[in-house]
């Protein structure tokens, strides 16, 4: 059961609960457009579905509604941002904007940020710098450790996910936004609502045995893409998002499903590259048509109907969502409309 | 059965086969001192081992020996470079030279190389930006293709590569080396030597069924980390590091191993991020000591004996080659042999 929202009605509510916690007027519209952007382009696990946890920290004083940016330390290509505990989609935004008039200089700008908090999905930020006929690179220190080291148990690394947006000419931007683990937690917790059992390669528990019953996700810790490469992948992620922007990383993370009011300090960075320093930007989009063409014309193993890209579908998806609206399962529906009557806002509809 | 050679001896041996065969004094150092440092740090896939290769592709016309490095265009933290088809060692080098440069002014730099060539592993690169307190990201173009888009069977992929080093303190440095295939093509060819099975999830053959007999290879392709993850990671670092620097990518790879005289037009491109544009440099280091030693301190899986970083042993693999030397197999010692005839240099001793 879900009921079906269209995307300015979810626009309004986002932006009435964000103002009633306390952010300014543009400050909530920025932030609700890109979690709207978020669940129109069916990361669902990223949008609106994290509104009452990101309410109850702003509630409960674990995170800042009315963060001051500052930059700590810049140079021509690069800058280090304190989001003032803001969160995340502010503080990245922000950020991008940084990057791309940097890069739009030097050619290149990379923009780290720490005092920051969950910002959505990585390809929120890719995107906004795609938009500027960029390639955008976005890293980030996940909000709640699943991972152990490499032949370890203990969770110290995070799902820590990258995204790279490449616009192209005639077909959909290439965008890449994936965990480092064989599944994002997100996943796992889907699994767990909708009753089905994880497949082998998801997690295994502390003595190494596979697990698949996502009720005992507790009990294990998810799996890295490519065994140690993947550990590696989440490793350097997490430093070069986390230690070299003096945010939390390893033990330092804080679980933010878990706990409302400590400071998470998550650090995020994000890469800017324009694409006119290295080719004609006319002639860039025409070569990587000219890649979707020959990675779509491959033959196919047998089953397989078609051979996609990153993000082929995203253009897709965000057009029927924008058409037909956003369902909203039932028990978010029932949890958004006590948070209406608890900040005294418009209910959904 | 092997033969043991010093370093030393490692090195004069290729420099003389490069001075044979038109490179210039200094060229010829720097690419043998590039090999002999793939060879004591335990790649012996790309080190000498490619030196009957090089020389082929450079009696052959397929490579340059006296190659005019041009940039082609460049901006203050970007640039991207014309190897005029010299080997990639020095393609790459000359790159690492340049950003480095740039990202102490700027902050960070990006320099991409297209006309280039097979330039050994992807780590050689990331330790010399490392060697200049700076954190060094370096991707490649592979060169042959060994992967399908995922779904597909044409080969249309590499393995692209990763590298990325971080320094740290008293610990050795964080350096990750990776192909984004869950093997690489080189492992495959080692078992086919030893007359071992590959592991299941390493090849599958065209009809989608597991592959390991190595002898069968060329039936089937290499599986990407993660599956489709890895596939979107190739399929973004190629563009990256070819496309965008107008280099092969997807069918214009030329596969180096079966062709001596088409240009290959490889491309790379390597990141030098200076860490004192985020952070003090002692406190960095001091800080990824810490993230050293929560790694290693988590507890273990059953059977697990360490917990390893990425390069952990790299220190250790160079001090023991230096001291006691590098072990060349016999059939390549023969091979080297013959090429020391034909060129008229002295045998490897």
């Amino acid at each position: 059961m879900a009921r079906v929202i269209s995307s300015r009605n979810l626009f309004s509510f986002i932006k009435s609960a964000f103002v009633a916690t306390g952010f300014s007027d543009s400050d909530a519209e920025i932030t609700a457009d890109l979690m709207v952007q978020a669940d129109i382009s069916g990361q669902a696990g990223h949008g609106i579905f994290r509104l009452p946890q990101y309410i109850k920290r702003l509630q409960e004083g674990g995170m800042n509604p009315t963060p001051k940016f500052r930059i700590l330390k810049q140079r021509t290509a690069t800058a280090l941002i304190d989001g003032d505990n803001g969160i995340g989609h502010l503080v990245m935004r922000h950020a991008a904007d940084i990057a791309i008039k940097k890069a739009k200089k030097c050619g290149v700008a990379w923009v780290g940020a720490r005092m920051s908090n969950h910002a959505g999905p990585a390809s929120l930020y890719t995107r906004y710098v795609l938009n500027n006929n960029m390639i955008g690179i976005y890293v980030a220190v996940g909000s709640a450790n699943h991972m152990p080291p490499w032949g370890g148990t203990d969770l110290l690394l995070s799902t820590n996910p990258i995204s790279v947006a490449i616009p192209s000419g005639v077909n959909p931007p290439i965008i890449l936004d994936m965990a480092t683990t064989v599944a994002a937690y997100g996943k796992v917790k889907t699994l767990l609502q909708s009753g089905g059992q994880m497949p082998k390669g998801w997690m295994i528990d502390k003595k190494g045995n596979s697990l698949t019953d996502p009720a005992k996700s507790g009990d294990g810790f998810l799996l890295p893409i490519g065994g140690p490469k993947g550990y590696g992948l989440a490793l350097v992620f997490g430093i070069l998002a986390g230690t070299l922007n003096n945010a939390a990383f390893g033990k330092d993370v804080v679980d933010f499903n878990a706990d409302n009011k400590t400071v998470t300090n998550t650090g995020h960075f994000i890469l800017a590259l324009d694409i006119e320093a290295f080719m004609d930007l006319v002639e860039f989009k025409s070569q990587i048509d000219i890649v979707w063409k020959e990675m779509k014309s491959s033959k196919k193993l047998p089953d397989i109907l078609e051979i996609r890209l990153p993000g082929e579908n995203l253009a897709r998806t965000i057009e029927k969502k924008k058409a037909l609206g956003i369902e909203i399962p039932t028990p978010l529906f029932t949890k958004l409309t006590q948070l209406a009557d608890e900040l005294s806002i418009p209910s959904l509809t």
